[in-house]
């Protein structure tokens, strides 16, 4: 029954497949990597056996799992699946993942909450229906649970015993807590400069924690520069050497949109872009769900969300560009501020091709974005989701997306972490604990 | 199939029952408040009718509800419950809400994660089974999303269009969020002192948020005059006149931990006592699921757990006393400081009656029981999670506790709320990006 199907990715029918030569499969015959066949290059499509790279060794191009899907029972799949764990291992027939993942130790995120937004809708004048996915339910509250989920899977597969990363702060608490319950060592590396909450989060589960002397740019090109080091032997950097596996967590997001609405897509999706991955695997998810037949093929438009102090993919799209040309980031949506987004141009392909957008918002208008979440629905989102809000807002506002169809908007964050986009929030009033005094500030 | 049940309160045959007279019918002849049946003083069993009181006529003591609860079918429920929604409403069968209390906009708490603890367990050496009811990953991070989403129902079917209480931080923002969805006004009292990032969180969701120049007691002493006052016309206190409703939804812990475990009851439950209300309603639940003969009828032990800094409970149980001596607080578990706990005698009968104790821990225990629990399982937790987990070390240690037995400890918040008790955690190198200085610091 399962035949070869890599949704989203170029085939190359001559490239190497690991076949029968597959190394990572346990004493008990249960494949280290469930469906995944091999690592597929995005560019050429050459195929190489699944291991610790990232890049294609013949144009450079970034690497993707590519996988045998389980074709040709929708209906079993979708039984199967429906009784799984609440969590991202209720996919695992879809993710590189063994069958037996539920078992091992690890945070189990995911099946977070898709909330029905009418008060927001009625706000925004939305009348196709509105839904929140909201990843601030996740085990460190924020979606980074889900793709170090499926890396951490990875580093056990290949033996690597140090989980790394470089990090502005979600990141980094999720590596530290995966790799805590885990039982592997981690070595986080952060900017010097962050903010203490997220420096707190990262350092608490007990890991290394490396503070770098410079910015997020100067901390990544250390961590490629520590793979190729003898001292970064054994270790997997979730977003660098494991990225290809990573990456196949944000597909989750999809998969559960699609079941929570009852397996069905939604019209539009209002996506937030940092390094553009997030979105290029939610499409990769949503075409797997149709190839496999688990939800019926309709039209969908996905839109890119960014902050305008880091807008690099919005601008490119603007002017009808294919390349993104880097920026310097300089917003409060500090999650979000990568200026030199790595799939970019796949994130303009997919806004181009689906009929979608991309779209920016100041910083003014992410913190009235958060506020607004709050007040409406009771969800009080990072200013990641102050941007994605917000850009629905503004989408909205232009006519470049249809009020009347169904929209989902992702939060991927948790406003405790971004407490000072809303620093000046206090209360109403301060008063003697008197009845008089409440009177006279005119709160009853 | 309906019969009559109260489990854990005594009965009064000749008190009056609200009966076919029930008001609480909607016009799809939706119950309000489902199998709840009338209020019962705790003391002294008196009925009244469902209606928003919290103390006896009578005698002042306590109101709790009583049901007709669904005995008989224990098949039956359980497959109901099984396929209920992943929240607390799966359980509406059970508690004082209508049958469709799901469909309606509230925040969904509940069906939280019980973690299965095996590190935590080798380094305290518990052989007999360790887990985490980790209650930080329910919509705002606390437990207190449960007892206001049923206090919220109670508001909705009494016709109160203001959400209230006092509260020192975790409440404020579960108000605050729920009483935003639901659409209700919302006007919270906070002692003016408080934490700014618990501050930020009860203000974000826009409703009213009162500083009160005093104490918590001074607080609470002002939310009391303000419900016997015409102002207070309309307002639902959750923790005080609907107090026997908000109470209820601490039942769901017990249901949740017996469901996530397999329909079976643990040996033993370290719960944290703040007023002691959590742990009778866990008592409450573990008795009616016994009563419904949905898990076998079986021995437990409740042990409650306090900071050595606000410890009034701990001291009567060392002290063999049943009478329970107002404190001054003074502990960094700020959500457990109440110092005159109203359900502290019910506390005590509960931790001799079962078997179990109670146990305090100083601020140096509970700031390394959070760490411990971060390294171990990779989960960050509030003061309240450290109170628990190092009453738990402690009551292994003096043998109050039998590491061969099955233990279920709960954390009922979220480390990013009180971040100030691990604040000295940073990093442990910080370093210029190269390969040389990595190396110089030893992290090689």
């Amino acid at each position: 029954m399962a035949v070869q199907t890599v949704a989203g990715t170029t085939q190359s029918a001559a490239s190497p497949s690991p076949g029968s030569a597959d190394p990572h499969e346990d004493a008990t015959g249960d494949k280290s990597f469930g469906p995944a066949a091999a690592l597929s290059c995005r560019e050429c499509g050459t195929r190489f056996p699944l291991s610790p790279v990232f890049a294609c060794q013949e144009c450079f191009g970034p690497l993707e799992v590519a996988y045998d899907l389980p074709l040709g029972d929708p209906e079993g799949l979708r039984r199967r699946i429906e009784a799984g764990p609440a969590n991202i291992w209720r996919y695992a027939p879809l993710l590189p993942v063994p069958a037996g993942v539920a078992e091992r130790p690890n945070l189990n995120p995911g099946w977070t909450k898709l909330v029905r937004a009418d008060n927001l809708a009625r706000e925004l004048g939305v009348t196709g229906g509105l839904h929140i996915k909201d990843d601030s339910g996740n085990p460190t509250h924020s979606f980074k649970d889900r793709v170090v989920a499926i890396a951490l899977e990875a580093a056990r597969a290949f033996g690597l015993t140090t989980l790394s990363c470089s990090s502005t702060g979600n990141l980094a608490g999720a590596v530290g807590a995966a790799a805590a319950r885990a039982g592997l060592r981690s070595c986080v590396f952060i900017p010097a400069d962050l903010e203490a909450p997220k420096v707190v989060m990262a350092a608490v589960y007990g890991g290394e924690l490396v503070a770098i002397e410079g910015t997020y740019d100067d901390v990544n090109r250390f961590c490629s520069e520590l793979i190729g080091d003898p001292v970064g032997e054994g270790w997997g950097f979730v977003n660098v050497n494991l990225r290809p596996y990573y990456g196949e967590g944000s597909k989750t997001l999809a998969y559960e949109i699609a079941e929570q609405l009852g397996w069905r897509l939604p019209d539009n999706l209002v996506v937030p872009i940092a390094s553009g991955s997030q979105l290029t695997k939610i499409d990769k998810g949503l075409k797997e769900l149709i190839a496999l037949g688990l939800v019926a093929d309709k039209p969908y438009r996905i839109y890119g969300a960014q902050a305008e102090g880091c807008s690099p993919v919005s601008a490119a799209f603007k002017a009808g560009h294919d390349v993104v040309r880097p920026v310097k980031p300089d917003t409060i949506a500090k999650s979000l501020a990568i200026g030199n987004p790595a799939d970019g141009p796949y994130v303009l392909d997919i806004a181009r091709r689906t009929g979608g957008a991309v779209e920016d918002v100041t910083d003014e208008q992410i913190v009235a974005a958060i506020r607004l979440l709050a007040r409406t629905e009771g969800i009080f989102a990072e200013t990641a989701g102050g941007v994605t809000v917000g850009v629905l807002r503004k989408l909205i506002e232009s006519g470049q997306l249809d009020p009347a169809e169904e929209t989902v908007v992702l939060n991927t964050g948790d406003g405790l972490k971004t407490l000072d986009a809303v620093a000046g929030t206090g209360p109403t009033a301060t008063i003697r604990p008197t009845l008089a005094a409440f009177r006279e500030a005119g709160l009853a």
